[in-house]
């Protein structure tokens, strides 16, 4: 598949759908690709000591002097986290609204970056030439602000992109949705909608961002005699201005903690997109100076995230922060799903510390409910429905509504990473397959884990390690120190003498066995050691340590 | 404070509360000592390889001649699982209702304890007597059928314990909670109160179970041409029943399927818990000689949980049953926090599968809501509030129902695992603190892994292990082999030749210069050692693997 350059739409999902997260899509028209998004994965419970998880760009290597660009909706780690790491591979321009870029950039300057990556920053309704395609950016709502839909002009036909959305008539920042503009496009004739399936399985219509201002007012005046901390997402910066609007009516100071929350304030402030009154923002030093009540904590942490500055106060390791019973704390976003334990840990946690803790779950979310992503494709009115964004029965719901909106089955695609979508004059149909998959971060390393080093992990993790090591004379074939016997979060050792001596003899013996026997390969000996440890471990206490047998050979 | 006989009620959590899960409790006078329930934990996330967690008994193992019984309130695992690992340390008689004893014997007969256990059905109303105290069974209401509360007299007063309960008007199989009774308890006058808090945070009501049959019969009707598999909680009776129902309103052949779904429901059978008409129930074997439309599956795993029949078909690996575009399966379950994830993967692979897939979240909890524990203070009165079953904030809200019931701060009890509270003609005060804890079983083990072994298993599963071996001749202090490197879970070794060879040059390196400066200290060197190649790791890949080395000595 290398250099053709087929006079043919293609689109092809390099990671997303089923490989969730990791948002990165290729779309082809002859010699030219542009991509759009570069997101990383939070890695699964079976990925033991992965830090991140980013996209297996094979696809795009080799087809590097194809690339026009990385166009990018907006600035969540599924869409934005890998590029520091793609951008190492494939350095290509990047296309970006302005608070996304910062938050980019951001990114970029951690990685040194900054020099090597050209970028560009776009308004709505600016088009941006990239090869055979144009690229327009459509006003949106999300949980981000400046976030964007993406009309994709090709010879082929338009195919829009709506990134993450929702529908917000009355957005706490900016405007609502740019409504007409799809329409437009709509009018026109659109190819292909790739739209959010996320909240596809939700009856209705999302509310709007503004109404937790309220809710934030109320309970602002309820405790207005009590410090407040509120933890939510750092990228949220609409619900950070509304919780700044909530403080500074009642003359509170703000003091912003946790990492990315200082980060994503800080440049949203820089750019414009969040006012905070002056003499208001204080750092935590100066909050020993001010009586308790007339301050707020906006703080990271609403999703019970270990190291998080909420979580530390709560586990009473944070070093400025210790939570009594005059705070109140308000924890203002849904539980992402596997995420609940940990938030519930948090909040006895504070609960045990006196504190009142307040779980506002707002159900307002950044995606499109079933509702609006008909008005979308009502809209839009595409030929071709692709659902994006979302687990499988998200995506499978969205295509219920595509077909309810009258597109016929055959032109909805439930696609997975790595296929093929071509569009002929006719029809569309996968044509192809290309290599995807994801490539596992562990600290410095990227790709150095892959199955059989987490294999060994979840073996390790569940009954440990027993080493079984001796020295034997290579010549003579005799034993000359061992075999000695270590383990390590198998059992403990102290209190299972019993056991370790037990497995010894059972090692020793099969040693034993094989030198007299004139045994003198050392793979033999391993396996014969190993199998009748495990076995002896297995009748005995229904266990299965890894075992590591090491030989090591002495000339003499 | 082991052979005191104090002339007072003393109330002593030795599980549950904060170490959730395990309930057990002791209430002791004199030297009578009555135990009410034994249940297990399931593991923390950061128990690794550990199956399940039991409670430290050392307090009643000192109070052994004390022991009365131990009371059991209803047969979930979290008040009956502890059983078979406790009776084989104090023998002491059990006391339980009929359907609870049955689920009670199964366990027994799998740890061969039916013949050392002495063992008493007792009826709702019935009252036996253990030393000083007398116990009363009171019927209540809960997700499994045969719940009872209990009503503890002892000299200094009456204590009841409500059990997991709710209030079900219209259950299912039985009768509704004997509300009468708490009322003639309350008149007569409580002591104390010991009410179940998990629904404590939720306003309201929980929906009769009966409800749920209403649903099923919608379902069954809107799915008549299809094969339906409905996965909800074994121990669920009721539901079953429900099933049952439906499914053989519509002559659909039953096939249960999933261990514990077959081992409780031919318990319950064989007691007249459930009614299952003749020739209904088909084996699995047989399930191939119907037409689909005509049969229906009642499964385990619908929580997700890995082994379960549910999650083994959506997986492909279970040997009887395939998925299928034909296949109705209804979820029968709200998932259990920190199971969300779990119960979202196998609705996506059944959906991925072409079957259509209800997850229905019934909202019909075993669990009394705010206005039902409301009811419960308000007939039954008690002196003293004392929260058990829930989380921190559970526990917490059920005393803040407490106190706006009348019940006087001082009064309500937060209780910690270990405290005894005492109770005085006038007051009530925790006066001490036994030992309590979690026993971890991992495998035949009981309580052969504790921390240490447990934070090796985090570290290995994080980052692997490195060993480093080497031979060395005792009486000249040099190498004769090695040092060697072995790693597992660390990195693919074949992708990362320079990165072992960097690791093997910075070991040979260290063992070099302690060889040469005359250390013959094997324990220095090995710190040696460790610490170079840590450092040296951690410089350049962020990672902190076990490092472990191991010297072997040969004299010569």
């Amino acid at each position: 598949m290398n250099n053709e350059t087929v006079s043919k739409l293609q689109i092809i999902p390099l990671g997303g759908l089923e490989q969730i997260g990791m948002n990165i899509t290729a779309f082809k028209y002859e010699d030219s690709i542009v991509v759009v998004d570069c997101g990383l994965s939070f890695p699964t419970d079976d990925m033991l000591g992965i830090d991140l998880v980013i996209p297996d760009i094979t696809y795009l290597e080799n087809h590097l002097d194809m690339i026009k660009g990385i166009v990018i909706t907006h600035g969540h780690e599924d869409h934005i986290g890998a590029l520091p790491y793609i951008l190492q591979r494939i350095s290509v321009p990047v296309y970006a609204t302005k608070l996304t870029m910062g938050i980019i950039e951001n990114k970029l300057k951690e990685h040194n970056l900054t020099k090597s990556t050209k970028r560009k920053v776009v308004k709505y309704g600016q088009t941006v030439n990239l090869g055979c395609f144009r690229v327009e950016f459509i006003r949106t709502n999300h949980s981000i602000v400046d976030a964007a839909a993406l009309a994709i002009f090709s010879p082929a036909g338009v195919v829009v992109h709506t990134g993450d959305f929702k529908v917000d008539y009355t957005p706490v920042f900016g405007d609502a949705i740019d409504l007409a503009r799809f329409a437009e496009l709509g009018k026109k004739g659109v190819l292909a909608l790739m739209s959010d399936s996320t909240n596809a399985i939700r009856d209705g219509f999302t509310m709007s961002e503004k109404t937790v201002g309220k809710t934030f007012d109320n309970l602002f005046a309820e405790n207005a005699d009590r410090r407040i901390i509120v933890a939510t997402f750092a990228s949220n910066v609409d619900r950070v201005q509304q919780i700044v609007n909530s403080a500074s009516r009642q003359g509170r100071k703000i003091v912003v903690e946790g990492r990315s929350m200082v980060n994503i304030i800080t440049t949203a402030s820089e750019l414009g997109y969040i006012t905070i009154p002056e003499n208001t923002l204080i750092d935590i030093e100066q909050l020993k100076n001010y009586p308790p009540e007339q301050t707020v904590l906006i703080t990271t942490g609403s999703q019970g995230e270990t190291m998080a500055a909420l979580s530390r106060m709560a586990a009473d390791i944070h070093r400025k922060v210790s939570i009594n019973k005059n705070d109140t704390i308000i924890l203002s976003s849904t539980p992402i799903p596997g995420n609940e334990k940990a938030v519930a840990k948090v909040i006895n946690e504070l609960a045990a510390k006196g504190a009142k803790v307040i779980n506002q779950d707002t159900h307002v979310s950044g995606h499109a409910c079933r509702e609006e992503l008909k008005l979308i494709y009502s809209l839009v009115r595409p030929r071709y429905a692709i659902p994006v964004h979302g687990e499988y029965r998200h995506l499978q719901a969205n295509a219920e509504i595509a077909a309810a909106m009258g597109i016929p089955e055959e032109n909805i695609f439930l696609m997975n990473c790595g296929d093929v979508l071509e569009f002929s004059e006719e029809s569309a149909a996968v044509v192809g397959h290309v290599q995807t998959g994801g490539i596992l971060v562990d600290g410095l390393g990227v790709g150095d884990v892959g199955n059989i080093v987490l294999r060994d992990r979840q073996t390790l993790a569940k009954d440990g390690i027993i080493i079984v090591v001796m020295t034997i004379n290579r010549y003579s074939c005799t034993l000359l120190a061992g075999p000695d016997i270590v383990s390590r979060g198998f059992v403990y050792v102290r209190e299972s003498e019993d056991l370790m001596e037990e497995s010894h003899s059972v090692v020793a013996n099969a040693v034993d066995v094989c030198l007299s026997q004139g045994v003198c390969d050392w793979g033999k000996i391993k396996t014969v050691v190993r199998d009748n440890l495990s076995d002896f471990l297995w009748k005995k206490m229904k266990r299965r340590p890894m075992i590591l047998p090491i030989i090591m050979e002495v000339d003499l």
